[in-house]
């Protein structure tokens, strides 16, 4: 794959709103991490604060071959239904998203499911689903690349756009099955320490998705953090093309908000691929899927919002959102208002 | 004082939206502690969910007789300083409440200071702060009734005007100090597990800090769990005024949203004067400082937003009404568009 240039964050920037934060009004550093936020995002962008977070969430949906063997609570038809509802924006997370300001860009990277009647749907399908990856690869070296680069592509469009912030969304059963693998593979730990219940399955199945990680790693022997290979070997089109959204963003210094367990699997493969983008990922909450704070560690990421509320699809990203911008606002207006000392 | 009459939960009210959530287009539960919210919101009120939380935030002052041991890193003059800072809107927390679509009222409920030039401060005044507690009693019986009533007349106010959430502020130089006596003579904790670092003190005075707890609580013997007892000997008349506040409200089944750690002792000693409130209790966010825990435990309640937030002044608040607010929404939209299966 080409090399991804990644320019360094603007530590002038962040250095400035530090100074102003602590000139204002207010006892020091007692807003906490939404001052980090703020400097964080204006150490991201180089320019000057937005008046608004404009935010893209991505919805980046692909199916898993191993969701045959009953990983997940849920049969594959739910990934079309799920989509669906997404399009009739009726989805506790559309609903959500609307009150962010978010946008929701529906992209079809690799669903096992004949998505082109649906035209507000991104028709960017690099397969119809991973192979089963305890059989052997779950995609080739040239449907990686692809699906990376139709995450790169939806992102710069967006960017284009005006979009100042990418959200990361995802859909496909079986994918949590994908990322504890992945993270197994990146991080060399035992399934026992990856694989989590995702949307709540039983022991039975809790047993057969260990199993399916355990023989998708002794099948394929991904090597130990080489992202590439992982992504090839245990990975999934929704980790694929977040991935290169999250790169394209950190190219063009357009920060994205992580959220959930599997889009942090993508993430950790971004950084695999340019560790200088994790610079440019913010994390919208603590997943209660084991593996999370694992990778967040990797990461250096910290979550902005508490961890108990077991949130999905992007639900978390939507009030990490709302919470990025109260924190510009109260800068910005206490910046404007002269509310500062000494 | 009076006997306060709380109305018990109504649990059909949560049972109906908790059935409502479990057929909306989502998994099971995946709003965690949002769908919560709305349930508990619901059981408070008893009635249908408003469109809009109006919330007035009652920042209650009052200074400490015990703040001349130089307990914190500021004079008592910034009680004054601040409160100027609050009428002219340009503190932090007033940006933050005006983004969270929250009112603030001030109320001098004991400060040390002459505030009758500002007209939009609510004077009360009880006393010009309590009296020194490691000599005697903070305040006599009468006074802390008389506290007591102000956050009640106050908060009757603001519910006679259609405010359907209180929410706790409050400002006074030495506070925490005063705030971990009442949680050592309420839980029957050394001030070891009790004294905190309030706005950020040093060792030194950290150590004069424990000192004037120790000594308060040995000079005063005030009587584990008896909440009249403890707030006339070690508390405050910002205290008193916060405990008054949410009995008001928890009579008329307006939820208050407990913020920080003051405000939490706050809600400690209005549980034991009547037991009964707590079930009207929201809590904000996880103070930094160490006894904020236990005191949650002891109300059975969880924070809305992440512990490292180290958030002051009401601004854990803000957040956690936006995300109240968003909660709300969310649900209501869901309802109404009938993105509902089964």
């Amino acid at each position: 794959m080409e090399k991804i240039m990644i320019p360094p964050l603007d530590s002038n920037a962040a250095e400035v709103i530090k100074n102003n934060w602590a000139k204002m009004d207010k006892p020091l550093h007692s807003l906490g991490k939404l001052e980090e936020m703020v400097e964080k995002y204006a150490a991201m962008t180089g320019t000057a604060l937005p008046d608004k977070i404009k935010s893209a969430m991505l919805l980046m949906c692909g199916d898993h071959g191993i969701a045959k063997y009953g990983v997940s609570a849920y049969p594959q038809e739910v990934t079309m239904q799920m989509i669906n509802g997404y399009m009739r924006e009726t989805a506790g997370s559309n609903v959500m998203a609307r009150h962010a300001g978010a946008d929701v860009f529906v992209i079809d990277a690799g669903t096992a499911f004949d998505l082109s009647a649906m035209p507000k749907v991104h028709q960017e399908k690099v397969a119809w689903g991973t192979e089963d990856f305890t059989q052997g690869p779950a995609m080739t070296v040239e449907q990686a690349e692809k699906a990376l680069k139709v995450g790169m592509k939806v992102a710069d469009e967006c960017i284009d756009k005006g979009y100042n912030l990418l959200v990361t969304a995802e859909m496909g059963i079986g994918n949590t099955t994908s990322t504890a693998a992945i993270v197994s593979a990146f991080l060399g730990l035992p399934p026992e320490l990856t694989v989590g219940r995702g949307t709540g399955i039983n022991d039975e199945r809790m047993a057969i998705k260990r199993k399916v990680v355990a023989d998708g790693l002794a099948k394929n022997q991904p090597r130990l953090g080489d992202a590439m290979d992982i992504l090839c070997k245990v990975g999934g089109y929704d980790h694929a093309g977040l991935a290169g959204m999250i790169l394209a963003g950190a190219r063009r210094r357009i920060p994205t908000m992580v959220d959930g367990v599997n889009a942090t699997a993508a993430a950790l493969l971004a950084y695999g691929l340019e560790p200088a983008c994790a610079d440019y990922m913010l994390c919208s909450h603590l997943s209660a899927e084991i593996s999370h704070a694992k990778m967040l560690e990797v990461l250096r990421l910290t979550p902005i919002v508490d961890a108990g509320m077991r949130l999905g699809e992007g639900t978390g990203a939507s009030l990490a959102i709302v919470i990025l911008q109260m924190a510009i606002n109260t800068y910005k207006e206490l910046y404007k208002r002269g509310g500062m000392h000494a």
